[in-house]
């Protein structure tokens, strides 16, 4: 029988680490019955509705919503970071160029960990909170200009040079596109991606935390978050809702598409989730957003949801299944133009902000997490045999 | 009171995981109290004593030790993945340029960031497991190269291209040095290695399996757990033991200098370990090494080790206080001709098949590592304030 490492009594655990409570957190948290979730103390779903990107990142990463001045300060701070170091700029390519198999959050991956060491970020315990921050301000704001960089480049298309008179979301449209977005899809982006900052915890935000306890940069803990965001047990799809659009094609085929799939058991993309009991919160905003634009997508959009719910309902009685967030983010992102293989992209941009408070907060309480692998295999020591 | 986001009960556990026992393995185990550690069912120093780095290798990933033909093939295909592929190479002078600041760790992260995209690695649980450890391989077998041309780039000399007909640890020497080394320092350095390649569970393990969990792929893995490597309170230094030989400088001072800082209250660095209670036994290993090289510095080492333990003895009576594996494996880094920064990347250039061997154990398990934070903030909903 292995000795413990330590003298510190074992605990055993469930698999996969459910249920078990491995922080304390002030950014916020999820109410599956309830159908809500919120950041700090405020209803995300009402950020999304009623603020802009920046105020809610200051809320996220400086703990309270900014008034007007500060606000408006914290929104030119963050837009002056906007622009990428040279030796970042000049690596771009190359990084474009190996990433095309592994897809785009692959070369975030790795834009954004060179980024972290051409700008010089320490590690989090030998930095004061205020430069932690703004190493994290530095890594977030640049995130789009990355994205939409390595998106163009994989196309043979120049990065377009960010501007700092637009806002995190319309800059962000403007740079992936070549030109200014109108205001509604501007809006109707940056409201989704206030909403998909942050979601209670997960597996990429528990990455960058055990990474920031050891007190590793800031580009350590996001890259390594990125890395489990791209993982297909974590970081979901939005395309795969328009996929199911794509397939089912015309509203007639909508009943005999779903029944024959509920039938062999497949899952149907877009709808149920492992916490909401209720409508997604974040579902319920944007089929708003997508019934403000309108047009025949959007109500063939609403009739497979209505189908799809009734389906499930007399097929599966008593499941809880309603669109998840997939279904109508999708929609909305294809309604502002926004091509597919960066629908996940996009997420990594709202959500490295959540990360960042994640990590900022973890940094505050340093402390190592490390815990134990009970050893199961054939008792040592066995000889060796020779070569 | 919130509500938990799933119905899994909570489950409280000490802070930072201590003793919290997340997953079985059959990789090894660190016993301290008896001054043992173990790859699979072999002492890892006897592994170090008799056999190659290679052979080691084959244990971790591929679970048994080699027979001759299988070890001379398995030596022939990690060789032959050294080489990088042209957008790596292309990259590299970029991410060297980028990395000064941030140190060769933040390199070594970029660049096997971008060697996973430009291999076309693909999601864990996507592939088979020849698959995944054939993907290991790839990763593993570039870090010599990568840190190597990565150093030599940062010094404005040109990459070595590696060789194929070498050991893993002499083609790292070659590389480094654009020279062949003798054989006494390429076993040396290999021994050294393969003493590192593991250590039971530790921070940067642990977020490698927890990024495998979500099926992301090999590179996600490990440039996780060099990010998490990276961080102070995980690396260590190996460094740091020759800075406390060079200030303390002659024979003579090493009693003054010694009584100052532990009277002060301060440590002494290459003493003491968190696990050990006996003499670590990769020190044990490493002093007969640099025993077996001898001359005027390594008589200094063993004398300062000897007045440190009489000293530490005398002043902190009943402390088990013994040189840690940093003590040794500074001096005989130094004796092979190892710059200082490059200590910790050599440390790197063991553990990443360490970290493979966690990261194929926990895709052979296909569950999702997520654990839950509990709020403690103000509770929601607060209104939102107007902009």
């Amino acid at each position: 029988m292995a000795i413990n490492r330590t003298a510190t009594p074992l605990v055993d655990v469930p698999r996969g680490l459910a249920g078990v409570v491995v922080t304390e957190t002030e950014i916020g948290d999820v109410r599956g019955r309830e159908g809500f979730y919120h950041y700090r103390q405020y209803s995300a779903v009402d950020l999304a509705r009623t603020r802009r990107f920046e105020d809610v990142w200051h809320l996220l990463v400086r703990g309270t919503l900014p008034g007007a001045e500060d606000g408006a300060a914290f929104a030119a701070e963050t837009a002056a970071l906007r622009r990428l170091p040279e030796e970042v700029r000049a690596a771009l390519p190359a990084i474009a160029a190996a990433s095309h198999r592994s897809g785009p959050l692959a070369g975030l991956r790795t834009a954004l960990s060179l980024l972290g060491a051409a700008r010089g970020f320490g590690p989090l315990y030998d930095l004061d909170a205020e430069r932690r921050r703004a190493d994290t301000l530095a890594a977030c704001a640049a995130v789009p200009t990355l994205l939409t960089a390595l998106y163009r480049l994989g196309r043979g298309l120049g990065p377009v040079e960010p501007r700092d008179d637009l806002s995190y979301a319309a800059n962000y449209l403007y740079m992936l596109t070549g030109s200014e977005p109108d205001a509604r899809r501007a809006r109707a982006v940056e409201q989704y991606l206030i909403s998909t900052i942050d979601h209670g915890f997960n597996a990429s935000t528990f990455t960058a935390r055990v990474i920031a306890s050891t007190g590793a940069d800031v580009a350590a803990c996001l890259t390594g978050a990125v890395g489990a965001l791209s993982g297909p047990l974590h970081g979901g799809a939005p395309s795969r809702a328009l996929d199911t659009l794509d397939a089912i094609g015309t509203p007639e085929r909508i009943d005999p598409w779903i029944r024959e799939r509920v039938l062999a058991g497949d899952r149907i993309m877009g709808f149920g989730h492992a916490v909401y009991r209720t409508e997604d919160p974040r579902s319920r905003m944007l089929r708003e957003i997508a019934l403000g634009f309108g047009g025949p997508r959007v109500d063939f959009a609403v009739e497979v949801e209505r189908r799809v719910e009734a389906i499930l309902a007399e097929l599966k009685p008593g499941r809880e299944l309603h669109t998840n967030v997939e279904f109508y983010a999708g929609v909305v992102m294809e309604l502002c133009g926004l091509p597919r293989e960066m629908f996940t992209p996009t997420f990594a941009a709202a959500r490295v902000v959540g990360w960042s408070a994640n990590l900022l907060e973890q940094a505050a309480d340093p402390k190592i997490i490390r815990p134990v692998a009970r050893y199961v295999g054939p008792e040592p020591p066995v000889a060796v045999p020779a070569a």
